[in-house]
């Protein structure tokens, strides 16, 4: 810690700064020195705060739908109450003309192992190196979102469904991992981007016209288990029709070598760990996905579709091999804009048939699930949700695995600050 | 997360926000369309970020006084040197006209299981959504503090003593669950709440003249594990006097079911895992308490007694069943102002008799203790508090739960920022 | 929670200040009140939020590489990707005249026990209260840096080489710990400290030309685990020739008892959990150092040395027993600057013979390593460094903590905020 120069000459400078720190009454040789430079800005400017928190009430509706599990909702289930879903903090900031930063905790986090919940936790810690004036170019190195898939890169805080769609999610876990990434952005493309989120059409924000990069692969906030690297491409363009219709479409695919967590399991009156019939690198992780998005302007159409390859457990043969993997999903909304602020009715239908990778034996998950609901937006700061879900679900979290099938009422209430 | 867009064209601005980003010069059209409404005020007139630090260090005075243990503090016992109390950083703030926001994590918490410390928790996350334009009205929705004891409301930045009185204490974990509440305060309380806080009165800041809500019930941090949530009403008036002394009194009452936390323990040569004589839903868990508050302009007086049910530890029956409970204390205090600060003497006394619910097999807890001390507030950014406590205590963290006496000198350094 | 009060009268106020609220139109009465005094500040101007995150790779070189540990950097070894080192958010001002806060979680911290990373965990949490107008007395309270050895006191931000010298840093775990503290820094010292950081040339910061104090004694987030205080005393003095040129000369020492972990392990084909020869207090552990620090301007050189007593595991004995360590670290550096920024290629040597004493079992630890790198900083809030790293260390995580001889190539990716 730079300790008491820090207090005693102007808290917020970085202590590496040789020109940016406020001038102290006993450094007056160092506050001459001071050029009238764009990092004289105050911290206050250079970075910013800011947050959402999403609390949660699911009502079961039945008693077949006590025993639902989704990965997308620790609340769904028997003896459930409220719930923080998310607790936000966002610190982000143009640092430099070519560097930005973006760090954000999630504090309704919980380590594995502990009883106890709402620890802090990192989702994003990443800056962005801007490679030219333009910005059309950037290196992106941290912790950060993994360009796979549209729902997967558009913010929680901004998504009209509760949850992500099983088949693009599955992907990735946290939709984020640690590692390089190549970003390019022309100006009109950047400029719709940008438009697509602060006009509330709920845009995923700028991934690229071209993305790229490799990163560990096991997951945010899971240390590398191999000595591969994955890796990913991603293309998305916004297209803007001469009526003011904007429409994006893209494609990306990831690839490389996931290492799966086995442990003793009882199926079927058997109780075995599962082999694993992979390379000493991991199993074979790779998929592709596409996307399009028809923004509600004020009627909406969005879809994802994904294939692919990844390890999942054959019961027949108590062995974890590589099977082929598919799902989605489509969903259709309608905007209402008026005096009572933002009024969003959708449907979303879903469904994937692959493995649950990141769960224990990862085992085979079935999901079709349809969600039916309305956003209301009184204003920018608050939303509330209510929606009515049809799952069919594998319990992918507890053996022997079964499918569940049942209705929910969901509640979300949303801030953001 | 919200991605480049957010680093090209304004950091702090929310993402779903249409109106309040920063201009960026890629975008000129949507500088253009940018109203000049109340939400384009910058980050940080919007939230501000303060909070506090509370160090301690007990000196046990006589060997048996090592063996004491107290819910309130965990550096009171053998082996133990200075300690972090608390470690708080509070991010709140008017987001908008009728909504506001609290997120306040506390720094020096540990995950259940971790023998290392101070990892970030949240203590409160909740929002103040305003019904009426004059402000009487608001729902409080998200984790925040249960309207029951005076006390327990009054935030430890601010109390006098070192800890709060178990009786009170024991109703609610860490004084906070999720659920959602309502409060109404007329225009004459809530200015009275405000100064109160303000004026260095330590007052408990505004619960409402009336609220009343309901949560899941199991305490702050922790997963329900019931389908039924708990509820509260809450009372509290803050009288004023034409010589301008103020007068507090109120009472609050809360029902509900608590699930207990059972294993094997050994007492009295016999080891067994105690039945729980109560429903799938929980145990009875219900109390009321009344508060007085004559507030210290200069010589204050301040008590609350309870009395409820809820689950204990019955030894003969091994057995968990539901019991009285009955406690409360009383303090007297006096405050001093001057050029040396303020200096605020006090003394007070405490007792229960009921369970310990949130310690595994809910071991009956026997309190009786006296403390005095002096609070010295040389500035309003340091208080320094040195007391003297006489405790007889149930130790109810270790079975078999033996009743220790001893004497303790206690120091606590607060520094607020 | 200070509750209410809080959102409708200005956010950023401690509850228990008389003075600093921003005026609440409900509250027209406090307004008035309000004297104009510095503590009216806004919360932006009173404190400061920055940071940096530090990203590294490692590369081995080799296949005896991948055996190596190090307790300078987790993601040294076998399967490992990128990684997250540090990701630092400080909160730091001067709140008052006389008291200034310093409040450093990390972002990448583990709970012990959870398969998951990347939670906040708190490195500083302490106050300075100074005790005379021109600051050159001050009181630090809190969890701080203990003032032994210069290298741990410079901050990682700062710090050339990737990782401290194990002889030096293998006295305090985290470099910090919780107690008490005073330091002394006439005006000429104090300037020279905060210039040796602002421009550039890597100081350590101001930890006094004195400075004394106790603390705990098992390093930074550990509770205490005997009766016993460490105390710690530093000195330090920065002397400028007539030419400009920075040179730093001091020595430290600190004395106590530590109490080390015990396992069963197997050493050799014995299994045995090794006894403690100690007092009920722990071990004696104590530790003298000294530094030199020649700035570079544009050639630095920079060494320490430590020789002192501690707890070692005995493996003809199978006891823990107190022996003899010794070690340091030279290092030689050259910085270049211009219009690339600036550029410090250098190299730096080290050795360590004694024990590891945080680990459990205690075991002996050998090291002799060098390192060889630059460190390239196009900007203020970028620093990039490349090194390559001839180790030869004892595995002191795993028994039979192996000595293992390997390569490395190291990247790191620092961004400051």
């Amino acid at each position: 810690a730079p300790a008491a120069s820090v207090a005693t000459t102007g808290t917020a400078t970085p202590a590496a700064s040789g020109t940016a720190g406020t001038a102290a009454s006993s450094s007056p040789a160092i506050a001459a020195a001071r050029p009238a430079s764009s990092s004289a800005k105050a911290w206050y400017e250079k970075i910013g705060i800011r947050g959402y928190v999403q609390m949660r009430y699911n009502q079961e509706l039945g008693e077949d739908a006590k025993d639902l599990k989704s990965p997308g909702d620790r609340f769904i289930g028997r003896e459930q109450g409220f719930g923080v879903r998310r607790a936000r903090v966002v610190i982000s900031g143009d640092v430099t003309d070519n560097m930005s930063i973006y760090i954000q905790p999630d504090l309704a986090s919980t380590p594995s192992g502990s009883s106890t919940t709402h620890f802090a936790q990192l989702r994003d810690a990443y800056a962005d190196i801007w490679l030219t004036k333009d910005k059309t170019w950037r290196i992106r190195a941290g912790q950060s979102k993994i360009p796979y898939g549209w729902e997967d890169l558009q913010s929680s805080q901004n998504r009209i469904a509760l949850d992500r769609a099983d088949a693009l999610n599955s992907g990735v876990r946290d939709e984020r991992d640690l590692g390089v990434f190549a970003y390019w952005s022309p100006k009109v493309a950047k400029e719709r981007f940008a438009y697509l989120q602060k006009s509330g059409l709920k845009g995923s924000g700028d991934y690229g016209v071209i993305g790229f990069g490799v990163y560990n692969g096991q997951g945010a906030n899971r240390p590398d288990r191999n000595d591969q690297l994955h890796s990913v491409v991603h293309f998305s363009y916004p297209f803007k029709f001469a009526n003011g219709q904007y429409l994006e479409v893209g494609a990306d695919a990831y690839s490389g070598r996931y290492k799966v967590s086995t442990a003793s399991t009882t199926i079927g009156g058997r109780t075995f760990t599962p082999g694993v019939d992979a390379p000493e690198a991991g199993s074979t992780d790779r998929r592709v996905g596409a996307h399009v998005v028809y923004y509600p302007q004020p009627f909406g159409f969005q879809a994802e579709w994904t294939v692919g390859k990844g390890p999942e457990l054959d019961l027949a043969r108590r062995t974890i091999r590589t099977r082929s993997l598919r799902g989605g999903y489509a969903q259709v909304m309608y905007k209402f804009d008026g005096g009572f602020g933002s009024l969003i009715p959708y449907a979303k239908w879903q469904t994937y048939r692959g493995a649950s990778k990141f769960d224990t034996n990862t085992p085979r998950m079935e999901v079709d699930e349809l969600e039916a609901g309305v956003e209301w937006q009184p204003s920018n700061a608050i939303e509330l949700a209510v929606a009515y879900a049809n799952m069919r679900r594998t319990d992918v979290s507890t053996a022997p695995h079964r499918k569940i099938d049942g209705q929910l009422l969901r509640v979300q209430l949303q801030v953001n600050y």
